[in-house]
């Protein structure tokens, strides 16, 4: 899934740009088709927008999730990550929603910058 | 689950004192129903041994994920976890083994400890 570096489309980077707002509404379901066209990897299921990484050892796997609590802290938005030696799974959702929200979708591109 | 600081038994003690062996091997049923009847708050299902731990934010949470790394990290065992902005779920187990071993229960002595 990694390699060192990954190469961001425009469209992504200007994503990854943008900061959560309070009171963002549930994606449309066509919008959030769009959305996931342009992120890439990531799906969507039970109202959450859901990546797999991997990573070569578990130094690696807990920086990557340190560097994700920051991002997290940063935009008082919190993902759910299940973590292994070697893989982190990421599922961005807005619970007062009750599903995938542009903040999510802002802080999936934010993720996906992390290896870029 | 968690109050500020937990009390843990000498019993419990003295296996938080232990550390990880290579090729240890899949505990007996016996063995396990005592070494969870020592241990407290963690069940074993699929082979793995499990507890989830209650925080107050998602900047506590990730500073347990950090704790936790830094044993597994010295131990040379590594934990899946499941993350939450007020939650961890740890389970440990022994790939090798095929299920729980002592240096699960070990580790889930010094898990407990980082509470204590």
């Amino acid at each position: 899934m990694t390699t060192k570096f990954q190469t961001l489309s425009p469209a992504l980077r200007t994503l990854a740009d943008q900061h959560c707002h309070a009171g963002a509404a549930r994606l449309a379901d066509a919008d959030l088709a769009s959305r996931l066209s342009t992120l890439g990897g990531w799906s969507s299921a039970d109202g959450r927008l859901s990546k797999s990484f991997a990573f070569a050892n578990f130094h690696e796997t807990i920086g990557f999730v340190n560097a994700l609590a920051w991002i997290a802290n940063r935009e008082d938005h919190h993902p759910d990550l299940t973590v292994s030696y070697s893989r982190c799974a990421v599922a961005w959702s807005t619970h007062d929603a009750g599903g995938i929200t542009e903040n999510d979708v802002v802080c999936a591109a934010k993720t996906d910058r992390l290896l870029a």
